[in-house]
């Protein structure tokens, strides 16, 4: 290896850096020409050596900095022109960019959030006097303005006020302040519709960056979106005004007697809720009539409705593909911005350790001198001590991977006396054949056909009964021994490594803690005991298919997560503006002049000698609260019957309430559809994906191998020991001991992080990505050629292309 | 041209053929020795030259019958082991492929499957006596016995056996028959759900292709659409369990207060139709119990339906991407069959126009003399006078070109005198003019707004006055002078070549019929009137998405027709089943036991002094006769309160009956999810089409050029003249006179045909069909290579590859 022989490249590296820290160019200016000495601190006639290095080892500690902020805005898709430019903005920058600070961001925004829950109308348990909700969303909504201060601080007042986002924040913000304090000056809540805005408090958090990009690509889909829906709505109006004429004769036709009626009653068949009911009337006047009702839904639901999934579907996949494409290429210039923070204008052709592990000490404070060097290692490819731009863009990929030595023995008894050894390796054997497999399956198919004929057997009656039934013990006991027996052959650690047993080990602790509840009689704990049947969840390990599913599905919990709490969002604004409007407007027999009395009714009367309850139990899906609110929009937002609730409301307010229930079908028809636009998506993807990389289908994760010598750990040891960091050291010198006692002269590591869909994307798209970096950098070059004269006026960050900045540099 | 120094050999050849008709073989061995004769029959040292010519000239025939039917073959995806293989099966082959035959089959069919109106039960005005229907059945049922005697004929037994969908048929068949005499002799109908096979006499019919690929599709794509299934409805199991012990103490529930009962209401609450009442009861004693529902509903609605349509979806991509490989292998295969038939000894590097004149006259009867010629000149790329092989694979998207010599003329009115010229070009010019087009959006804007006010001014009362509104004449009176300035100004035949002015045409038409129906009081023409608002229909042309939306749904249109006749098919099975066990079993008042009681009370009591008549209207919703058993089933495809209509047959049955409902439940859901992936692959599809062919996008259809000089023609002529056809020579000798009038040396011809999914599933492919092709002739060569020893005793046709075949000819 070329590196044993140019130590002093590889570690002892002063250069001076071929670009400076922005922060430094600021300081320059204030002190007045020192940029001189320090560029030339390598350079042997230089004066007081000592001072000059400490200097220069300040200035690489700012360009370090500044690189790994690059590289976190890169990561986190931060736009460029959001980089603190100064040292004062980097001051606030750091401030307001660590986990602290984003958890005092959300809790506040939370805060605000769960203030509905006790303002009026409050949910009954929490209610709070307006004084003290009102004191409380003050103080929150001043911590926001702290917030927004530091950012204020951190972007500078051109960039806050170009930024949007901040910009909206700062409206809502203000609306918020005025109606805060008036509400405590007045001691009473007015109509305050504006509490549904509070939501962008939390989307503006950084945690929820994924629910921003949710929103942002439902608004990107919307045009298409409501081009469809245009249609749709055109095709519901004509259908109306005939409806109108043929149906309006009829006079038992209580649906189509006006044009608004028509509208209205076709709106909800579009929703499929009214049907056959509206229907019917019609129907039973004059059979042939059914044929206006097929050709309405058979255009509107089965073709138009499919037709707004396929733009969506399509619109969703081509934003999917657009929006991995510039996250690429916005990495792709972060790195490119680091790089030329941390190469020297002695050796410009790469970076050298010294510099990479003082940018790793920024990025990741966190990771140990091992990982540094191992990271280092594994992003050069070339055999020269630097790491190159080429290898370089690698960074993120590789920075991830976690590393661990690469263990010698196979199995975690192999170090136990012979006969402990055999004993452990009979059960290894046996738990990893099939028959023990193949068994554990039929035991858990035939406990899931226990239970059903059980429960089936049981019709009615106390089941809770005080005495444990001996099939529950039975089957506990298997899978106790089941368990005992995995982990003692496997190990604890490979056992709980797999997903898989990880559930089966918490399905039977479930089991276990059930049999507790019982045995104990420990009545809220019951509802475990009911856990029992996700046992046989287990059983769709059998199939390829439903591993894919189940792989898939945990793949995309985040994404889901994350469009669930979009929905969510969606579903508080619709909640207060619901309160605020249609609070306590239902209730027992509230609509007994309307068409949906029944569903309303509540009438406890007496036939023959026994008390008869008839209950509608619609009055429950109300506005009267948050938490009801949220089950009614549920329920809205499944559709069936949900015209029943809007007839409800609309008999005890106006006409105009349908419009806040059409509008809400349509945005969670929106939302839905793309949600199933992106689980369609995400499937088909996947299963393209498998299909492509049939056999290497089996590895569930990437997987790097690199060696490292001893000498190489010595070297960093004296790397290390020269700037006087006592911990690496210390650690380093663990592994060198660890060699010394296995009498290695190398260890193997394995650096292994879990597959991310941008993995995928990046196999998938294999052929397009270089088309892309080529045109990318194509359009920079244009880009720089048209800035360059006026280059040093423009105080943003410069962007320049990499062809021509190695010819600037040789 | 090369081809006018080669006269000979492009018109006369009657050179041997390579291959000759398999017909003609046995012949051969009938005759025994014949063949070497004919085999030299263009050697001058033969003998009666006269009589072998017309002997080489009938076997010449031979041979283009076969390769016309191989070509059809090719054309309608038939095996190629069907092919007739000797001339017996020749003359039933033809007798059973022609449309009077294809119609015999049709109408049979449709007259079993319309025999199920007279059957008891049957729709009131249509009933016919036990006797009639079941004679008439009998008469239908003979057909079928001769056409499959036919079939069998051509097939040869043997392969009658092998043929799958024949041998079903047959069986289905004698079941019939014996179930037909049974009633002939009993007198009366007994249960006979077997009726419901009926329908496959219709799927096998030569016009029901496209319901037999869907049908093809739809059980391909079954077994992962069932292993979905089988973890949905797992789910669901597990869920009623769980739902079972929480809610089953509560007693006000009936939901689930047995096993059973919450097992159908999760299936139920699986199409949402009993939400949310399904939650009430326990909502309404614990509020936290909704969560139950919603974790149930996120999981099974929203994630694993949708998984269901990703699976379906992903499969049926698959799967037409692997019916078009395997189409495209087939024609490839039938061509190169046909080519095989075609060429000669003495010229095997192509097909002389001779030939391939011969072989249109088989496969295209109808095509004129000028459209052959025309055909070969597009098919021939070379400059040779004949059709090499790699040419001839162009044959199907060329024969269905159709021809049209290319009008000098720009405008029909350019030969009119000056006057009337400028007049028409003025017109012409405004018609085409961005203003004109804007003005009638306008125009029809207005009237689109005009219709709704006026609708919604018109609140009940008789709409149908006597005199007729003035607006409509003002807005019927523009729309006809719009019409005509663009027939005048365009030309009648320029106008109606476009969709959009035909469109427009019959909407205005409509119009005029409607006013003449207000004006001359014809009362059953007043559902014209009602159609105004399509005009607004017009509107949708501005913008482009609108326009690829139509057209692409004009495209899908036939296969929309299949699926939908696919869907009825099932829908006929089950209206049979439902009829044969459910007739009569509900009525007005049928179910006041049940929980859906008031959905269908009739109820006529007296409120103070008013009769007040309580319809419940669900007893309509029954399976007396297969009209009602169809709309029926409509509903419960809406899905839609499906659950009433099950809750009230099963009351007056068996629980059993819910088994029926919910099979029907998950059937309609299979062809439902793959109607949907079907519009979704469509369109994005043709979006991704659009997306790479942008710039090529406004082209509608195929069109090639070519012209044709004056002394091909005379060719032509001779060569016609020898084999005496007249009227050919008639048709080709009007061009003539044409060119000598116009004093034209050539005339350009234009050949234009519509794009069909085929031509753009070419250009999608395009890469991967090279390798499509390669792949293929490499297989095929392994095949004859395996199959040489034994080739002699193989009767089937041998598949020989091109490249050994030009080795074996030169």
């Amino acid at each position: 290896m070329q590196w044993r022989e140019l130590p002093a490249i590889y570690f002892e590296d002063y250069g001076s850096p071929v670009e400076r820290s922005s922060y430094l160019i600021e300081l320059d200016t204030n002190d007045g020409g020192s940029y001189d000495v320090i560029n030339d601190a390598s350079s042997p006639a230089a004066g007081d050596c000592c001072a000059q290095q400490s200097s220069a080892r300040h200035n690489w500690e700012m360009n370090y900095q500044e690189a790994a902020i690059y590289l976190q805005e890169g990561e986190n898709n931060d736009k460029f022109f959001t980089h603190p430019k100064n040292a004062k903005a980097l001051a606030a920058y750091l401030f307001a960019h660590n986990h602290l600070f984003y958890l005092m961001e959300l809790s506040t925004a939370l805060l605000l959030l769960l203030l509905s829950l006790c303002e009026a109308p409050a949910v009954p348990m929490l209610r709070l006097g307006i004084f003290v909700h009102a004191t409380l969303e003050l103080f929150a909504l001043i911590v926001v303005v702290f917030e927004l201060s530091m950012k204020m601080r951190w972007l500078g007042f051109q960039t806050f006020i170009r930024h949007k986002r901040t910009m909206v924040k700062t409206c809502v913000l203000f609306v918020q302040f005025i109606e805060a304090i008036v509400v405590l000056v007045r001691q009473t809540s007015h109509v305050r519709i504006t509490r549904a805005l509070r939501c962008i408090f939390l989307v503006d958090c950084r945690y929820c960056g994924a629910v921003r990009r949710n929103l942002r690509q439902i608004f990107q889909s919307l045009p298409p979106f409501i081009d469809i829906l245009l249609l749709l709505l055109f095709f519901m109006v004509i259908f109306a005004i005939l409806g109108f004429y043929l149906f309006s004769p009829n006079h038992s036709d209580p649906y189509f007697n006006t044009l608004e009626n028509s509208l209205v009653n076709l709106f909800v068949l579009l929703t499929t809720s009214n049907f056959p009911d509206v229907m019917m009337p019609s129907y039973a006047r004059n059979p042939w009539s059914c044929v206006f009702f097929i050709v309405y839904l058979s255009i509107e639901l089965y073709f138009i409705m499919n037709l707004l999934l396929a733009v969506v579907f399509d619109t969703f996949n081509d934003i999917e593909k657009r929006k991995f494409k510039s996250l690429l290429l916005h990495k792709r210039t972060a790195i490119q911005h680091a790089y030329r923070l941390l190469i020297t204008k002695q050796r410009p052709s790469g970076i050298s350790f010294k510099h990479f592990e003082g940018l790793l000490r920024f990025y990741k404070p966190r990771m140990c001198a091992r990982e540094r060097y191992l990271t280092f290692k594994a992003l050069n490819q070339s055999n020269t001590p630097l790491v190159s731009l080429k290898d370089f863009y690698n960074f993120y990929e590789v920075v991830g991977l976690k590393w661990k030595a690469k263990r010698n023995r196979e199995h975690w008894f192999d170090d136990l006396p012979r006969t402990a050894f055999l004993i452990f390796k009979g059960i290894n054997i046996l738990v990893k054949s099939r028959v023990f497999q193949y068994t554990m399956y039929t035991v858990v198919a035939v406990n899931g056909i226990w239970i059903l004929v059980e429960t089936f057997m049981l019709q009615g009656g106390n089941f809770f009964s005080r005495n444990v039934p001996w099939s529950y013990i039975v089957f506990l006991t298997i899978y106790g021994v089941e368990l005992l027996l995995k982990t003692t052959g496997l190990g604890p650690v490979e056992y709980l490594s797999s997903g898989w047993n990880l559930f089966d080990f918490s399905v039977t602790l479930f089991a276990f803690l059930g049999l507790m509840a019982l045995a104990f009689n420990m009545e809220p704990f019951y509802f475990i005991v009911v856990l029992r049947p996700l046992q046989l969840l287990r059983l769709f390990k059998l199939k390829k298919r439903y591993r894919n599913v189940l792989d898939t599905m945990f793949e995309l919990f985040p994404r889901m997560a994350s469009l669930g709490l979009t929905l969510l969002i969606f579903y508080y604004c619709f909640a207060i503006v619901g309160m605020e409007f249609f609070a306590g407007v239902v209730y027992p027999n509230c609509c007994n002049t309307s068409t949906v009395a029944d569903s309303y009714r509540w009438v406890n009367h007496t036939v023959g000698n026994k008390t008869v309850v008839e209950e509608g139990y619609y009055y429950l899906n109300n506005f009267d609260n948050i938490l009801n609110s949220f089950v009614t929009l549920f329920e809205l937002t499944v559709v069936n019957d949900w015209y029943i609730i809007m007839e409800g409301v609309t008999s005890q307010t106006t006409h105009w309430s349908r419009l806040y229930f059409m509008i809400f079908y349509i945005v969670t028809m929106v939302v839905m559809t793309i949600i199933v636009a992106f689980i369609l998506d995400a499937f088909v993807f996947r299963m393209n994906y498998t299909r492509k990389n049939q056999d290497s289908e089996e590895d569930n994760g990437i997987v790097l191998e690199k060696e490292i010598s001893k000498e190489e750990v010595v070297g960093i040891i004296e790397l290390y020991k020269r700037s006087s960091a006592a911990t690496e050291t210390a650690q380093l010198q663990k592994i060198v001991l660890q060699m010394d006692k296995y009498g290695q002269m190398s260890t193997l590591f394995l650096g292994r992080r879990s597959r991310t869909k941008s993995d995928l994307s990046m196999k998938m798209y294999e052929e397009e990505i270089q088309e892309w970096y080529e045109e990318h950098s194509r359009k920079e070059e244009s880009q720089t050629s048209l800035q360059e004269p006026a280059s040093t006026s423009n105080s943003s960050v410069k962007p320049l292309s990499l062809r021509q900045r190695s010819q600037t540099v040789i």
